[in-house]
């Protein structure tokens, strides 16, 4: 058995970038998710289904992180809302300043809502702070119901857990209340979803609890 | 759009140390697997469905690699082959390293395949040689068709791409040739196998040309 830890200065410098985000999101009245989860789960279908349903009730921007392509990109800027990609060509995640050079080409002027999508990772966003309100995980039922046990880290620091693909249950080896309580054991704080892109199953329920958030927002443009 | 590169320096020290694990394969006519994939993907399920079916014909033994909890061994060690766990706790790939002290726990006598399972994660695990003689991708069909041009690096340097959970492929908006299509686009030579754990479909023809590979291993047990 053996530790490897991410050396303390880099997260350090990336707490401090961090930090600056926080006061420009704080500034322009944003609220902001960092939506993390394995390759394939269904981030982006989120976002869309997100979009669907709320963008008519909030002004949305898009921040897209991918090792490599825009296709996500692609998807999101279908739904009219300013998107920005980030390639970071084999990098496995986001960090601070990525995403305060991402800020730089986006107007945040009049945005209530900024979803920041991050790689697909399971392991290593978990302890990159982007300077974010709260991290959202995605975790497909196709994944089985053992994750939140086996990558702890990104199942504690996240405050939302969207179970995605869930009319996929009937096929597969996966126990949804298993999987909760999984959850619960690793974060009994977490806010659990459960939704399916397909279907649309869940996704008012997600949707208007993050409408709530973004109005309780103390610095939300409505107030300004 | 920015560059991460991991330091030359942490990679030539494991280039060193891989170097070494070859020897030691070579040395004790071990052919090893290097097993990568998304979380979820399936990699323990490969591995019990390979071991059914192999074992009787190959002698194995089975490294597992995890950010936390011992899960996947025990689930291995059910097959009565000899399973050595690294929990790297928060670690987010193998490294030759880790896996050189893992064999120190491992009797190599008689060994004729040695599979690794790497930590769940389709990113950093690509730059990490463990000495293996092939990388072995796991994509399943529910993580969508796009993987590949999405996380290239990986499947530019495995070998083998096993297409796993094809027995979904109704429910899901997944297109296998487009997956495949991709797959190739990135890397011509992939050998690629459609595989369900569940119906066992596939299984038989990845195992015997997995079976084949170690037989023609040139330093195998067999030639001893």
């Amino acid at each position: 058995m053996s530790v490897i830890t991410i050396e303390r200065k880099v997260l350090e410098k990336n707490d401090e970038i961090a930090s600056k985000n926080r006061e420009l999101f704080q500034h322009n009245g944003l609220f902001v998710l960092n939506m993390v989860s394995s390759p394939g789960s269904g981030k982006t279908s989120i976002v869309e289904r997100t979009l669907e349903y709320i963008k008519g009730k909030l002004s949305i921007g898009v921040i897209e992180g991918d090792v490599q392509t825009d296709f996500d990109a692609q998807r999101v800027a279908k739904f009219d809302v300013p998107v920005v990609q980030i390639i970071t060509n084999g990098g496995c995640h986001l960090d601070a300043k990525l995403v305060h050079d991402a800020l730089g080409n986006m107007s945040l002027k009049g945005i209530q809502l900024l979803i920041i999508e991050n790689v697909g990772n399971l392991v290593c966003p978990a302890n990159y702070d982007l300077g974010e309100h709260i991290k959202v995980v995605v975790a497909s039922t196709t994944e089985g119901d053992d994750k939140p046990l086996k990558y702890p880290a990104m199942f504690r620091n996240a405050s939302v857990l969207l179970i995605n693909k869930i009319d996929l249950l009937p096929y597969i080896n996966c126990t949804i209340e298993v999987l909760k309580n999984n959850a619960f054991r690793i974060n009994p704080a977490l806010n659990i979803f459960e939704t399916s892109c397909t279907t649309k199953q869940g996704i008012k329920e997600w949707c208007d609890w993050l409408e709530k958030q973004v109005k309780n927002n103390p610095l939300s443009v409505a107030d300004h």
